[in-house]
């Protein structure tokens, strides 16, 4: 696999193609599995997601959230039971109906989320209000047989998450654990130099059997927005068919107020789709499972000293507590530049017989231009200014393609160039849907999460006053 | 839950209630979700488990293995590739057959094993002898329809498994990767204080489609034995029906060698089982998610003064790289002793304003006795002590239950005590049957795996000259 050449399409050219070329050239994913959209997760692709994962579970732990494994299946009486979420779900359940060639009594879902089962058993755990907040987590598979494959991480049928799950005694605290969990997503997205759009769901796009969905909504290079995590206020929308109820201090029974939030490995197609460049994928340092790659340039009979020097180097990087990697394979330096460009490690460094004569290295940045260095330290620094830098660029890129659309005239036009546009909204459905219809598939994405904008207009489609200023983007 | 009384089963009086109390009262395991054998792994539990993926996930990383995901799904059609492999599993094989209510038009199968969807990629990945070897892994969820579910973690339906996968040029480095992952599996043993016999299954056990079969088989507290993990020599077994092959130096083209191997949840049951005691779990300081509980009596008026010296403590003890739980939660001094009994924690700290007075705290050992000491150095030295101790009774107590035996007058009245029996065996797949079944389910667990011993009898059922000393034993 490794032998074959770099990636040959550019972003301008074909986004999707060079998508596909980096995904899995890069050694993130391969989708020749023999069932669509049940990808597989290449070895540096897996340890993307390592790297988040690794990241965001020590920050639920320190919040007093509990690891667990509830199972896969979910028997179909369970799923009935929240009307809209059935309701949400069924079209893409999987139903198990045989084992050992034998009919099952009763039909069983793969989960496409886990709130019915694991609701069974908060019903079970919870008695008083001394049990609350229960704060639960599982990292697992999840199965959604959707129709609409569109690229591999973005949207597949088979996918890896986290799903958070909590009860609370009142819509206050539920509140507060959605407003913290929004702000550990937030943390997720800086370590990913990535600046979202925090929104609030219109009613249309909550989840089902939710009071209101929190997302955070990423553009891509093409214009396109892909949703990365979200965080959902169930309110009592489960407990009561579910039938938790703990009792309070006051001595009176009551239905407890739930959330629920995942984190998929969605983000590492949105790594690569927000920061990619036609050489491959551009991973943060903060994220990238390897931050400095270092290149020997073997010159023959100059090679032991080189070796030499290459893991000196590799020891003191190590010991500033950096992953590294020392490429000492038998492949050209040519060949290793190409490889390690593509999956997006960004530092390189080059050691040759010339720079240990010099006494000076040679650092190439992912994102461009290089640097001569002395000490070690300075590696240091420079992945410090490659995040920052990252992160810097994403932020203007999203401030630079937020553009106020005062009609639909306006929006028409500016969303033949992607981005996120702006506008006035009177809450109806039928505005939404004709919104959405008239511009060519640009939808409303919802309104910012904690912060409440002022109408600057009337509503884009029927004039009539404005209720929301909403942000509107083609989507995956 | 967690205010429900201690373990009131002795290990004596019922050794299966026992293990269920302990279980569920120490957050391990809890089995009434709705799904009979797909229980729900509780915080504990799995927070142990993590404690295995770090030790292991950090093993075979620096032995050159790469984590990947595959899909939980597989076509009907593959699981047929390798005859004898569907045979061992077919029958205990979950069907996938519906999509939102509407009929597939393939069946698929929840993965028992993956054998076959990971090598319908090793065909499209493998092409030469540079490519090889490759060395695969994936944590993952597992389904098998056992008909025969016993204890939970020990045998259930669904189960979490690190799944390693590889392919080599040749037998010879095949069976190198073997032994390095039973001394792998060896190593996780050590921290887990558990002295197991690896033995090489006889061909009526050998895993479905391999040439042999490894395995650490553990003696438990009643006499019985578990399966730990397994490791199999697959040969060309699998590379021939799905035609992975190579070109080799000599220009060549030749099928891979592979090996698979699995290490899973069950593993938590196995710790329980072996080193538990009448309080409940006890686990060793290396595996044990906290290492030291750190309880404060708290007397009316001093509660500042002993939370701020348990603060003190804790810090001190962290700052030495231990895993520590401060307990201040609002509940009584003995209602915490027994909780982090129940749940197996090593080391007690109990800290009183008497304690303070005196200048020495004082460890309270799971494993029986305590110990006063000064400098939190200590502790590093009692946990050190009761890893070993703990160590040398698990070798003690799997040497003291290997009995010989010469005839199966022996075998019948050893294994009414339980243990391992020590015989001599024919080879003959007629004798082996009739043992177990004589004996009163007593099987032929295996031979030494690397350890060549001469029979010091002849075959236990026919008297005919023996070919293996074999140990036999009743399993789960």
């Amino acid at each position: 696999m490794s032998e074959e050449l770099g990636v040959t399409t550019k972003r301008t050219e074909d986004f999707s193609k060079w998508y596909l070329e980096v995904v899995r050239k890069g050694n993130f994913i391969d989708q020749r599995s023999p069932i669509k959209g049940f990808d597989v997760i290449l070895p540096w692709g897996y340890s993307v997601w390592e790297s988040i994962q690794q990241k965001f579970d020590r920050m639920i732990k320190d919040y007093g959230v509990k690891n667990t494994y509830f199972p896969l299946l979910i028997p179909e009486r369970l799923l009935k039971k929240e009307e809209k979420h059935l309701e949400g779900f069924k079209a893409e359940t999987l139903m198990v109906t045989e084992a050992g060639g034998v009919k099952l009594e009763e039909k069983y879902a793969i989960r496409p989320t886990s709130e019915t089962i694991m609701y069974y058993m908060f019903n079970l755990w919870i008695r008083s209000y001394k049990d609350l907040p229960l704060k639960i987590n599982q990292w697992c598979n999840i199965v959604r047989w959707d129709t609409k494959i569109t690229k591999p991480f973005l949207r597949g049928r088979e996918f890896l998450w986290q799903e958070g799950h909590t009860a609370h005694v009142d819509r206050e605290d539920a509140e507060k654990l959605i407003e913290h969990v929004i702000h550990m997503y937030y943390e997720i997205h800086k370590l990913m130099a990535v600046t979202p759009l925090i929104l609030v769901r219109p009613k249309s796009d909550t989840f089902a059997g939710a009071e209101y969905t929190v997302v955070m909504d990423v553009l891509l290079q093409d214009g396109k927005v892909s949703q990365g995590p979200d965080c959902h206020l169930l309110g009592q929308h489960f407990s009561k068919p579910f039938d938790i109820t703990f009792l309070d201090k006051d001595g009176k029974k009551k239905y407890v107020w739930q959330t629920s939030w995942g984190l998929s490995t969605r983000q590492i197609g949105i790594l690569i789709l927000h920061h990619g460049d036609d050489k491959g994928a551009v991973l943060p340092p903060e994220m990238s499972p390897i931050q400095v790659v270092i290149v020997p340039i073997l010159f023959k009979g100059q090679e032991p000293k080189v070796l030499e020097k290459a893991r000196e180097v590799e020891g003191q990087l190590k010991a500033l507590g950096l992953r590294i990697y020392l490429d000492d394979r038998d492949y050209s330096a040519g060949f290793k530049y190409n490889e390690w460009e593509l999956r997006g490690v960004p530092l390189r460094i080059e050691i040759g017989p010339r720079d240990i004569e010099a006494g000076e290295l040679t650092a190439v940045y992912r994102t461009g231009g290089k640097k001569k260095f002395v000490s070690p330290g300075e590696v240091i620094d420079m992945l410090e200014e490659i995040q920052k830098a990252m992160a810097v660029k994403s932020e203007r890129f999203l401030l630079d393609n937020i553009k106020n659309v005062n009609n639909m005239h306006e929006l028409k036009e500016a969303s033949k160039k992607g981005g996120f546009f702006r506008g006035n909204w009177c809450g109806s459905g039928e505005c939404e849907a004709f919104i959405k219809s008239d511009s060519g598939g640009a939808e409303i994405r919802g309104t910012l999460y904690k912060k409440n904008e002022e109408p600057f207009a009337n509503c884009l489609h029927c004039g009539k006053e404005a209720r929301h200023v909403v942000y509107i983007a083609k989507a995956y």
